[in-house]
């Protein structure tokens, strides 16, 4: 086999086999292929897509790259959630805890964010004392305890992913429905959980901006999923504006704590509900309907903050953030964006809305930026809402930037707001 | 402006600016944009194709990435000729010095052969003594005395083409229409002549292997010419044999000069006298059926082996070659490959062929490996030919390689012979 012939059918759109595949992925990471040569091949995969087939084959020679987590000492089912990216996602904070209060066992791992999309780790970290990096054993035993634990990705899972995204980002070879399933899927099936519940985020916040292409996305990682052996479930969810009201790691621990003491609902509330019912029905708890209630039942007892609580406490956080978010960072700064008259929110653009909050100090541009864990956005109002002249829109928190100008620039930049016209027809 | 932003307009088959192109080729030369980056670009080259303006922004910028030379000295009007690559192609030793005859100037810059494909400069280096290493001043000079002379490349010239051909090569990113017209062309324009013959090959043994391809490729190459203010005409021939009967260097340049001093005649003799006529017409020597015949009388007459034979003497070659090619390196070993019946020859495989002459030591499969100057195939038949039963197929020659076994097993491959069956309805 050699590596220009490779290059050469994919450019081609010819499929390659199965020892093609797994040539090139293992090539890669031993470094006998190079840079160049995989960039060819990753923009001739942009440009000429793969086949479902070839998807499964690189998915798991991908996943082969590195450890397969062995999780069958832990006594429960397992299930596994992935999103795949978005603005303001707090969800594994809600549905682990849920599911878990229901019986079976999320054990995750997860990672810290980079540009405008948050990181699940980073969010953890904003709670007192929280440890994300834990032996095996030790997560093992909190999965066995509570039903649910998330550490930051350790060992070495899937290093073919990490080289190959690390090459997309700077070739511009990131926007491809086959590589976006190899690189998520890869990583899914090396932590190994017995259920896939798959969240394919669609709009201007996402990866996938169409329903389209989301479709084909979730379609995918079904087939992948499924060709691995797994009980897996993609769904498509809007994305067209924040999910939930707060964006920055504190902000969003308080929002994913308030929704488990019951005290919000709405759209994050539900999509919640819908994506642990959708896990506990893979995982053979009952039909949809019925796991839906379950999952309710989870948060409306106080069961699944219980789970939240015991697993803070056992990964060394202040688990008193659960009765007292104040305990959580607070931003030093604030600044609120008020409306001049009165106006209609007409749209919001998430990636918009991320940059500005990156800008407060709630993200970071590069893989080692410290980050400012109070920082971040809190939204007043949703898409449709209409809102008086000099009411609040947003309010913007940061400890580190004391002059809001620019990123007050950017998140009104963010959102359009239409004069409001009463109708008098 | 940023690599990620260009890569993504080429991706999605949107054209580039001036600027743009620009910014990324001396981006690449100055190392700032990284090899990746560059074949991910190229890759969405190959697929979605260049726009005109932007192949010819491409090549100029290619051409100013390094020196144009400045031949304004030389007291004729210049022209160049450029063969899109060939197996046995040695043109340009018969149609520089027919031209230079003919009252223009013929300045050539030519490169070294690698893989199945031979170089100029190897082939004219097989003439004792001959020196390609010319500094500037001296080349100048001798194109002013004889009218012609053939040096290889030095200097600055293209070093964007140089960094982005070894890229190519390496990440099967070669074969596009418009990435192989600005490699080309940057060159010839660096070279800076007044008028362009342009030889686009088409068939087996040449980058291009349909008419339509050549067709495109050539239409591309005169709009980049014209749109860099040079005339400039390109002619689709045919690569689908041999050109001439000899492959390999002092073998290719015995039958130039067999057919100089007016021994041979055939496909090969009237290629050379159509692409001297384009030469001429372009220069303003009449139309293209008197400069044809210009053409042939500079040949038949003697005037164009005088060329040769001071453009050798002037270069320290030992210019008696041209009476005697026995004086050129001749090979220790030969081999007859026999017909075993009587067959016709149907076609011949170029590139294989050159294949087979690369083992017997006539090429090099790296850039700095040694060739055997006295190595190569002669062909005795061409295509159509009947061939009976013990008659010479071709010949093998080496000085390197004794064992013929291995290099004919191959050149028998190149050839398809099918069994002669006369017709007697």
């Amino acid at each position: 086999m050699n590596i220009i012939d490779i290059i050469n059918k994919t450019k081609r759109a010819k499929p390659l086999s199965e020892e093609e595949i797994r040539w090139l992925v293992n090539g890669y990471v031993s470094g006998e292929i190079a840079d160049p040569q995989m960039s060819a091949w990753l923009m001739a995969v942009c440009l000429n897509g793969l086949s479902d087939e070839n998807t499964v084959a690189l998915t798991l020679a991908m996943r082969d790259s590195g450890d397969v987590l062995d999780i069958s000492g832990i006594g429960r089912v397992t299930a596994d959630k992935h999103s795949t990216g978005g603005v303001g996602d707090k969800t594994s904070l809600i549905i682990g805890p849920a599911a878990a209060a229901c019986g079976i066992a999320v054990p995750k791992m997860s990672g810290r964010g980079l540009g405008h999309t948050g990181g699940t780790i980073d969010k953890l970290e904003s709670i007192p004392g929280f440890r994300t990096e834990l032996h095996f054993a030790e997560f093992s035993s909190i999965v066995n305890k509570t039903g649910f634990s998330i550490i930051s990705q350790s060992g070495d899972l899937c290093p073919a992913d990490k080289k190959m995204y690390a090459l997309r980002s700077s070739t511009a070879t990131v926007d491809s429905i086959p590589l976006i399933c190899a690189s998520v899927m890869s990583k899914k099936l090396a932590m190994n959980a017995d259920c896939l519940v798959l969240d394919v985020k669609c709009g201007s916040g996402a990866f996938m901006k169409n329903q389209e292409d989301a479709g084909k996305l979730a379609k995918l990682m079904e087939r992948v999923g499924s060709g691995a052996g797994k009980k897996c479930r993609a769904v498509v969810t809007d994305m067209d504006q924040p999910l939930g009201c707060c964006i920055g790691n504190a902000l969003e621990v308080r929002e994913a704590v308030e929704i488990l003491r019951g005290e919000r609902k709405g759209r994050l509330y539900e999509l919640c509900l819908d994506l642990t019912a959708e896990m506990l029905a893979l995982a053979g708890k009952g039909d949809i309907t019925a796991c839906r209630t379950m999952a309710q039942e989870a948060v409306g007892s106080g069961r699944a903050l219980e789970v939240l609580r015991e697993t803070i406490r056992l990964q060394g956080g202040d688990a008193r953030v659960c009765d007292d978010t104040s305990l959580l960072p607070q931003a030093e700064y604030t600044y609120d964006v008020r409306a001049t008259e009165e106006v209609r929110l007409e749209s919001v653009n998430c990636e918009e809305l991320g940059m500005a909050s990156l800008l407060l100090g709630a993200g970071r541009l590069t893989k080692d930026a410290p980050i400012d864990m109070s920082a971040g956005i809190v939204m007043h109002h949703e898409v449709g809402d209409l809102i008086s002249a000099d009411d609040c829109i947003m309010t913007l928190h940061s400890s580190v930037c004391s002059d809001f100008s620019e990123a007050a620039r950017r998140a009104t930049g963010a959102v359009e707001l239409v004069k409001f016209r009463p109708n008098y027809t």
